[in-house]
């Protein structure tokens, strides 16, 4: 029976490999550096203010991380910061550039099994340079035909990269970890998501205004499960994709 | 008469529009914000040895280049920078990162032109976040079918473009300012690359290891000479793409 699908496509970080923990190890890092200016709590708070608010400028990725923490720090520090903390914290971000990525368990065996019968795509937002040297350190970046690192993931993101390769949504399957980013606007379009939550999704990723209905898409407790879902919803005749809730539209 | 060409490829910065001259500005702001601490000549050389080193791991853009700053800032005042200075450094980076895109004479009307008998795509290196927001407000995005921004441009960049495109190399064209970038690795596939140089180059794009020989690549003024071009090109019945030396291969 030919696929159903034309592509299964992937989130990368906090999908497949750890990454928000590596932002949660860093924080840690710089709260302890800035205990002698504020309280964990207050510094915490004003970092993740901070960084949502630079978002739009920055982009995603560790070095508009670092430069948020920059900021932070000047601003719980009241501009007494030091250069040797200052150091610290360009410390912290090679820390996380250097690295060597965590795939999450069965992840390498799962995407090389499904590698042999569909056309596997990556779609992963952030920084090129990142996230290119952390596809080049996973180990299994070859198994995936296309890879497109964006900016943002939202409807018209998707819209995109389904008509530069052809793709009609119903056909095409979205699988991640965050319902904003590779659920919500994927269901949209009418295509097929596959949601596979991780205990640590960072809160921004979980956060959407859309009203999501929850059998608007699939939900998968563990990555190594893929391949025989996959195969249940190829083999059901009646092949039926969750429909986007009007409301969506 | 059908076009010999699959796809005109253009460089973005400093191809389309202006980028080295606002490095340039924002370095010549950095050189007098560290005036009391070391003369203009040794902040610009250190300054230029970190943003070098700090490539492969920060990779392009704005964000690297502000990261770099601060690392020479901590440097050159031998940690003895004040907050001040690093506030200083992010505003550098903010003007930098949120002017308005600049682009060069003719540009608008020359990709409006060739757009309407050619498909155009756009290869950038850099920053995905940077040089979408860049796209975005230059107000010719949308001439382009498909936009590749990617870490480094070598000729497996290219390969990897011309294959998931279909695209042969011998109808394939590049344009652009650099010969590291641009043109060298686009000759050693064997495709046809234009070089319009551009007066603010980064030195480190004009560096090249491979035998560069100017008859394996056009070379133009300027922009709006373009047009006529490709149709001399495209008309020539022998149509001859420059040859790529056996030295290069």
């Amino acid at each position: 029976m030919p696929s159903p699908f034309d592509i299964i496509a992937f989130d990368a970080d906090d999908t497949l490999w750890h990454n928000e923990s590596r932002y949660q190890a860093a924080k840690s890092d710089f709260v302890r550096l800035m205990a002698s200016f504020q309280p964990p709590e207050q510094v915490s708070a004003l970092l993740d203010e901070i960084e949502l608010r630079n978002l739009s400028l920055y982009g995603y990725g560790m070095k508009s991380f670092t430069l948020s923490m920059i900021e932070a720090a000047l601003a719980i520090s009241k501009g007494e910061i030091s250069g040797k903390q200052i150091q610290a914290i360009l410390a912290i971000a090679r820390r996380v550039l250097t690295a060597p990525v965590e795939l999450f368990p069965n992840v390498a065996e799962t995407i090389a099994q499904l590698a042999e019968q569909y056309e596997l795509m990556l779609i992963t937002k952030g920084d090129a340079s990142e996230q290119e040297q952390k596809i080049n350190r996973s180990g299994i970046g070859h198994y995936f035909r296309a890879i497109e690192i964006v900016h943002d993931k939202t409807v018209a993101t998707y819209e995109k990269i389904l008509a530069k390769y052809h793709l009609s949504p119903q056909r095409f399957v979205m699988i991640g970890n965050s319902l904003r980013s590779d659920i919500l606007p994927v269901v949209q379009l009418g295509g097929i998501a596959i949601y596979i939550p991780h205990e640590m999704t960072w809160a921004h990723e979980l956060d959407h205004n859309g009203k999501l209905l929850t059998n608007s898409y699939y939900q998968l407790d563990r990555f190594e499960q893929l391949p025989d879902f996959l195969i249940r919803l190829h083999q059901s005749h009646n092949f039926n994709p969750p429909s986007a809730s009007p409301l969506l539209r």
